[in-house]
């Protein structure tokens, strides 16, 4: 079997989503980390020159490919015979309601919680001043969205059905970053089943995993 | 002028007393750290497989080094004209000086150092057992030799002379880890000339901002 490698910091959303489907997966693979340093300073991520100018790359053989979703979708097909089997459901008709949150992630929930984890956990780091009015927009966008998922899941524990699936995983990486600020952890946490279904995602091995990877320094050797 | 790549890890001795080397000489790099997973399990670093099969690879342009006392050597020769001009002497006789204490630290310091390393440092961490024997014989031989270190350094400030040099730099990464170890710091800090040399070397920035790569998570973003 081709070896499965993924470029870029687990600190990065990106990766931390794939890592995520991978470890999910249990697929074996290596992760590959590249720091450039200009004399003493480290340059950030976001000036990393990957192969392709990409934060992310992921190569499986001859395959290689840069959005995590796709890298997702493609991992849970390419090995559905291993770890959760669940991950994009077993029928069409399973399928295609994990398409569906799958698109509600990339096209309503990614857009207002990508522009507030730059804002509200990153910007400060980079010593780039947080855009105010875009934290407005963005946490009353991502307000009404909650609502819907609220409701959505008083029907079902997860939001494609009652299994966990690639449509709740995808939401883990800036969910992590927002739902720790004190800025909008409320939107989150006021509401009852959206905040028990990020306890219960949050508490799986897979995700820390992934957390661990972000926080923790390399082994000693 | 051709990029400089580090591939390994900071904890790796072999790769720090590099990255140390690349701090002084005020070198651009990218560190590139490879880390294997089978499933969830992180294999660890002696078992990474470079491209070449070492723990340590160094490439400029078309040149590929994996010896790290060569490497620092190439670096100092390279990049003569830049940071630390010091680091392989100005002349003939410093250079050969320099060479000599190197040379000592290669043959004699190395040896039982790193076997001191492996069974105190990261045996513990691998769940191996300890070699005694290894390390009472280790032991005895470091301290015969920094008697020799001691004599020397009531001469001289550093070991090839009154600068700090490559070989000074390259007893770095191996008395890092065993002068913390109650174990066997006293060996060093028994000596008082040997002791004010640590103090001295491990002072220097180069050498923080290893520590710190050692220790400190990948940046955010």
């Amino acid at each position: 079997m081709a070896s499965v490698k993924v470029f870029g910091s687990p600190t990065s959303t990106e990766v931390a989503r794939v890592l995520a489907c991978l470890f999910e997966k249990d697929v074996d693979f290596q992760l590959i980390r590249i720091d450039s340093f200009k004399g003493m300073a480290r340059k950030p991520d976001y000036l990393r020159l990957q192969p392709a100018g990409q934060a992310l790359t992921f190569e499986h053989g001859s395959k290689t490919l840069v959005e995590s979703r796709e890298i997702c979708r493609y991992i849970a097909e390419k090995f559905a015979d291993q770890g959760n089997k669940d991950l994009l459901g077993k029928g069409t008709l399973e399928r295609a309601s994990i398409e569906q949150w799958l698109q509600t992630e990339m096209q309503s929930f990614d857009p207002p919680t990508s522009a507030l984890v730059f804002n509200l956990a990153f910007a400060p780091i980079l010593e780039l001043e947080p855009d105010q009015e875009v934290i407005t927009k963005s946490k009353a966008k991502l307000a009404n969205l909650l609502d819907v998922y609220e409701q959505r899941l008083e029907e079902t524990n997860y939001l494609a059905g009652d299994k966990f699936t690639l449509a709740d995983l995808s939401h883990l990486p800036n969910t992590h970053y927002l739902i720790a600020d004190m800025r909008c952890g409320h939107l989150f946490r006021s509401k009852k089943r959206v905040s028990n279904w990020w306890d219960k995602m949050s508490e799986r091995p897979s995700w820390k995993k992934v957390l661990e990877l972000q926080q923790q320094p390399p082994p000693v050797l």
